[in-house]
Parts: C-alpha cells; structure tokens; sequence
C-alpha cells in the first residue's frame, strides 16, 4: 500500500496499476520498461502539459474532427492507463476504436477489447489480417478499420508501425513523451505529453472548435516546430535545474 | 535469442535478465518499470562513466573507507543486476550488506538474502524492526545494521527514504542516474552512474586509495557540484540532438 504522502505517490499508483495489469497479462513486461522511460521523459517536461503540447493536441482533435475515416489504434498501456478516456474520446471524436497489439495473443486481445468494452467504448472488432507491410505481429488489423482509415491516432506507438501508417498515406498522430524517438519524428502530429493528460485534452478541442479554427489548426500543422518547442521545454527545465 | 553485433545488445541482454528475475519474484513489477526510467537518463548520459561519475564514486569509496560501521542496503533491482559486485566491493570496503525493500515480503527478503549470499556476500541479516520514521516498509531495518550505521551506501534508493537516512546524520550514498531526483538532492553524495559501472570503480578506489587521499576527498566533497555536471553532461547531449 503506498501512502498518501509520498511525494511521488501519483507515479507510484500509477506504477502499481500498470503492475495489476502486467499480472492480468494486459500490459506486456516491454510495456512496463517503455512505461519507465516515459516517466523519464516525462520528468523532463516537468509532468505537466505545455503550452506547445496544449497547441499539438487541439491540432490533433482538429485532425480527427476533418477525417472521413478516423481510427483509434489502443494497445496494452494505452488501455490500462487510459480506458474511459479512449471512451470519451471516442464520443466526442466519432473515431473507431481497434486494438493493435505488439506482442499479439488471442487472449490479449480479448482482454484489452473487453477492458475498453466496460470503460464504455464501442470497440471495432472482428477478423484482423496481416495488411500491413510488418514482419510482426502489429502488421495484423482489420480491413474496414485501421486499414481503410485517413486519420489514426497511435498513443504510445513503434516506431516501425508508425512509419509504415504514414507511408500509406494515412495522417498518423502519435502520444510520445520521447520528441527524439523515431516514432515522434515519423507521424504527421506529434503531442509530446504524457496520455491520461493528452488524451482529455484532445477531446475538450473535439468538442469545443469551431469547423474553421479546425481548418486553420490543421493548415498551420508543422510538426518539427512541435518537436523543437519539445526538446527546448527539456533543455529548459535541465538548463533551470542548473542555476 | 538476441544477436551480439546488435547496437543496443547491453540494454536488451540487461532487460532479459530483469525478467528473469522478475518471473522469479526478486524483482518487483515497479522495479522493471524503475528501470526502463534509469534507461532513459542512461541514454542521456551516453551510457558511459563520466569523469565526474568516476570522481564521485572515488569520493564514496572515501567515505565507505573512512567510516567505523559502513552499510550497504540492497534492494531487488541492486541484487538482480549486481549481487556478485556487492560481493566484491562487500570484501574490499569491509561494510555490512542488508536487504532492504520497498514491497517487503518475507519470501522475497530470503530470495534476495540467498542471491547475494549465492554471489558471496556475507549478509546481515536477523530480525528486522520498524525502526526509521517512514509509513511504509521501508522502515524495516536492523538495530546493529543500517539503524547504528555511520555511512549508508544506497544503490536505487527511493527519495523518501534517503532524506529519513541524512536526517538522522548518517552519511548516504546514493547511486542515482537521475541528477534532479529527490535522492540525488538529498544524499551526502550522489554517483550519477549505472549501478554495474559505478560498483567497480567504488570497490577498485577502496583498494587502491591511501589513507591521506581518503582524507582528501571527503574534505573535498561538494554534492551540488557532482550534480551539477551530472545535469550538465545531459544538457549537452540534449542541445547536440537540437542542432
């Protein structure tokens, strides 16, 4: 039982939960690992949501708000940490929701369904194919969903997928805490913020833009100036921690 | 099986060996997931001692060499990644070795007691009493062991539980790859290094250092500036990645 005031008591509950889940077999033991460095990244940022990363998430409900076909790839972390936000979300945004794992069981993708499923999200199911051009396992999904889609969103993604989404044409946001890793520097949209925080965010913009702050947010998209205002909000924060 | 010539061989070889002593209960799930987070600042480091690190880790086998009851506490991650190191520097610094947990059960106190005692260390160990002014278990210890030390050397030690340990006047010595870390602001003296390359270069000054150069650096020793080149090699690395 952690308590109350550890200074650090939100990541620890965090760390615990994401434990729960590891022992349900939700997460994967990579994902605990991943969810390491993130925190990491995220220390760097001062675990909150700047200004910029404010900016790249109305970007990204501006993205789903003008797709025909928008899609919502969840994985074992993203659904441990951030159910009913994909729920919500989901309402607010009309996307579909797909789970798209990396280490793929039957039986995990079930669970993960079924998790999002209780959360409230109705969840795009049915047969997946090997549609992408991956040699593992995250090269399976499904026709009518994330293989038809002309927006997707990918908290939390590899690197190797992500660039595959975006050499098919599709406009690929990512959730990285990372602004150095191959994933943030592959997608259309990158918001480099921590996903329980992104997520809400994203879904208030969805509700809340009007259709021409939308087309002007996604006329505007430049992701490199997302990335830098990223790295320079790191070197800031160890720069500060000098003085 | 992961080949050699791969460029991240180290870290995977590292992050299999967690999980195995992960499944065997030794490491905890919020331990693999500390890790992927000392990865992360490792990487920042270039994951190689720096000239800083080795003059700090010089300092600490000062401080372990000049103390009259010198403690090393280990935790799951230290015993997992370096029982047989803590074995050596145990020999060379002559200092008692006690398992202390943050999830503290009996069975993994004796799984990590047997593992060091496997690696040769002799551990101190007996009945273990709440003895420091923490709420959670990390408030075990032993009377004649950590609670009578002089200087605590604590590889991965949470925050909470170093300031407990300097505010008690022990000297503490915290391996730490984070230099904004509450444990890193809080201890005597901070190594910002990866544990298995720190314990070497710790155990190698307790036996080559004189007694006048022991002296030396204790009377030397500034925190503020091991941290702060600690923070400066990162910010390099970070505004190199800028440019």
């Amino acid at each position: 039982m952690i308590p109350r005031d550890h200074p650090r008591y939100t990541s620890l509950v965090t760390r615990e939960h994401l434990a729960d889940y590891a022992r349900l077999g939700i997460v994967s033991w990579e994902g605990l690992i991943a969810h390491g460095r993130g925190e990491a990244f995220d220390y760097l940022l001062g675990e909150k949501t700047s200004e910029s990363a404010r900016r790249s998430a109305q970007t990204a409900a501006a993205l789903l708000r003008t797709a025909s076909h928008p899609v919502i790839s969840v994985n074992g972390n993203t659904a441990a940490l951030a159910a009913p936000l994909i729920a919500h979300l989901q309402k607010v945004s009309g996307a579909l929701v797909e789970v798209n794992l990396f280490h793929r069981t039957p039986d995990r993708v079930r669970q993960i369904e079924s998790l999002l499923q209780s959360a409230g999200a109705a969840v795009f199911s049915g047969e997946a194919e090997r549609l992408l051009p991956l040699s593992h396992d995250r090269a399976f999904c499904r026709r009518d969903g994330m293989y038809a889609a002309d927006v997707v969103l990918v908290p939390l993604e590899d690197g190797d997928r992500c660039g595959v989404l975006a050499a098919m044409g599709k406009k690929v946001i990512a959730i990285d805490l990372n602004p150095l890793s191959r994933t943030s520097n592959m997608a259309t949209l990158t918001v480099v913020d921590e996903v329980t925080r992104a997520l809400p965010v994203i879904a208030d913009a969805c509700s809340s833009l009007t259709d021409e702050e939308c087309g002007d947010l996604v006329a505007k998209l430049d992701n490199k100036v997302f990335l830098k205002e990223a790295r320079n909000e790191m070197k800031a924060r160890l720069c500060h921690a000098l003085d």
